[in-house]
């Protein structure tokens, strides 16, 4: 395979496993990046006993490892150490989503890998990073929802604490890395050197908050569950059609207009003395809210949205995880779900890549590897490993 | 201001307002590139007007806008247009998230400005991309939470559909805009020439659905609200403590036999055969969970995260926004929210950068500008106009 993407000049050995780092190499691969997944021998990525399963394959792991090469390699061995060692003399990047210290302890970490190359940029993230007093404890996404905040304000007013339904954190952390090592590379391009980016689920969680922490330091109210609703804005917010909910949010002054003009047809709304500001409309949201539920309670949700469309407000249907995968605009026009052919599973769809760039084209066609599938090329190719001595490395478990 | 970090050479024209673009720019201002955030004189960006206030200042707007130069600049106006074509020759990357057309109706689209500048990347986020049979309808982060499908599979079995309780798909958004940027500028490296990176909220969540849509493909069963839980591991969820709620995540067998071992007390439970592998404790996860609980059930939160942790499996306590803003190892270490003395709303904290880059590092120091506070200093010192002359654009209305 031949890249010819953004990054196709970029080397990127890959340690990472589960979802936040593979989600990570997945965007880098699918910009064209030479990503090398480095396997433990004869077990490889906690993923791989994933569910759901094809003919006894994870789908889940072949989702995100697409595009990629797979190699095995034991880190644990003091050949392995040193195969390791030769590749990261030829990578631009060695990314890694161990615990914090792992990496140290195998004889492996920054300090050692910048000795053979200054160049090489090491990108790690884990649940809280890798200096902080939180820094040795283990961190899946749950933890990251947990501690970042994001849990205490997500989900119905009343419910117990909601994560998010994705793992939100490990997205989260993933796109962070992936930002991170793309500055860090055009750092380089400044200064010759290579260097560590460290990157936290947690705080990348903090980050997501957006306003929150804001609306806490200006009031000392600790912001709570509230559902649908966004608390700077108004009307912003799920309401009811005859056959289930839908979603408005008018983000200003002009669209609030528009609402109450073109589609509510009571334009005494806007002098309202309740809802005549963004605060006040937040502070009377149930009010309003009872107003547009009796509005939309003559309509379906399609026709609901259709109305309010057609007069330039923003509204939409809440759509489910089989429609978005039909739906003409998403799966059509902007490609998010992807036919790939897997060796053991078969025909497929994978995840499409969220990044557009318009001349140097995303491309996602290659299915992820099987265990250890390309240990010939890297190894023998690249590596210059004869193959006798390829068979011997793969009987003591090295490869 | 000298900028230090690893964005040190770009410079950045931000035309974006509200959230998804603010806050892709905001993070490539944290890592020192040039932004000259452009906002309509005499109003500005909607989210001035957006709670909460401190001495009738916009927080909100504050957190997002820290590290950028503030100019004001009428686009619809001829000489406006001309001033905005001039700034775009001396620029590295335009951002904008207006609704698709708006550029182009103001004649600054892709097409003019890669003709004053081939170099120039051009870069958009809008609800539904620029391309695509909804690339014209409005976009907030809650249209892109209910036609991405997270609201779909986000709350407690029974709720309605739940949007995470912050803008995730703005900051989804912001994020894929900045690695597209950062692509983009990488490409260039290689070409010699800019080129569009086009975003949308919608796919931007499509995306961090992760694994979601592959459970539907293999099962035909369509991914609904499941609480905290997450679909292919367990125990990996919140429990309850005696005086609330705590999460656990066991993402592999390891960590699963440590619970049952040392935690619970229990190692029946690994040959058990309703919990033998994970798929098996994903489908019994009820009786797993009541299981825990029966154990927790003895012990405070702390009591309890402090005895799973010791062991090393992962767990933690939910914080709640207040709890996130003083946490040691969030807020010390990791320097989630950084001081700032802003001229208006006076000591503020705004959110901190997760992306931690080792040497060159992240800087936070100037706060969000005042409208049109750096007129003189761009139009005046970088494009030479002279001050008699910016008096009469500002009384025109055109600065």
């Amino acid at each position: 395979m031949e890249k010819n993407g953004a990054l196709k000049d970029i080397v990127i050995l890959d340690l990472t496993r589960v979802l936040a780092g593979p989600y990570c190499t997945m965007l880098l691969a699918d910009m064209g990046a030479n990503v090398i997944k480095i396997e433990i021998p004869g077990r490889g990525d906690d993923t791989r006993s994933y569910a759901p399963f094809q003919n006894g394959e994870s789908m889940y792991f072949a989702n995100f490892n697409r595009d990629k090469k797979g190699i095995t390699l034991n880190l644990k061995d003091p050949k392995g150490k040193e195969i390791f060692l030769e590749l990261a003399k030829k990578a631009d990047v060695v990314v890694e989503n161990y615990r914090t210290g792992v990496m140290d302890r195998l004889g492996l970490g920054y300090e050692i890998l910048r000795e053979v190359n200054p160049k090489l940029i090491y990108a790690a993230v884990s649940g809280f990073g890798s200096y902080g007093p939180y820094s040795d404890r283990p961190g899946y996404d749950i933890i990251s929802q947990a501690m970042g905040g994001l849990m205490s304000i997500t989900g119905q007013p009343g419910d117990p604490p909601t994560r998010a339904g994705n793992a939100m954190g490990d997205v989260l952390g993933g796109l962070n890395l992936t930002i991170g090592i793309l500055a860090a590379l055009h750092a380089r391009g400044l200064t010759g050197k290579g260097q560590r980016v460290d990157i936290s689920l947690v705080d990348s969680v903090v980050s997501s908050l957006e306003a929150a922490p804001q609306r806490y330091f200006q009031s000392g109210n600790v912001p709570q569950r509230i559902g649908n609703r966004y608390a700077p804005v108004a009307p912003y917010d799920a309401y009811e059609a005859k056959d289930g909910y839908f979603v408005i949010g008018c983000g200003n002054q002009k669209l609030y207009e528009l609402l109450c003009n073109k589609i509510l047809e009571r334009p005494e709304l806007i002098t309202d003395e309740r809802f005549t500001t963004l605060p006040l409309r937040v502070k009377n949201n149930a009010a309003l809210k009872e107003i547009i539920e009796k509005w939309s309670a003559n309509y379906t949700i399609d026709e609901a949205v259709e109305k309010i469309l057609a007069v330039g407000v923003p509204a939409a249907q809440i759509f489910d995880i089989q429609r978005i995968t039909e739906d003409p605009h998403i799966v059509d026009v902007r490609e998010m779900f992807v036919p790939l052919k897997h060796p053991v599973i078969g025909d497929m769809r994978v995840s499409g890549c969220p990044i557009k760039l318009m001349d140097t084209k995303i491309c996602i066609d290659t299915p992820a590897p099987t265990l250890g599938q390309d240990n010939e090329e890297i190894f023998g190719d690249v590596l210059g490993i004869p193959a006798e001595k390829l068979q011997e490395l793969k009987t003591q478990g090295i490869i």
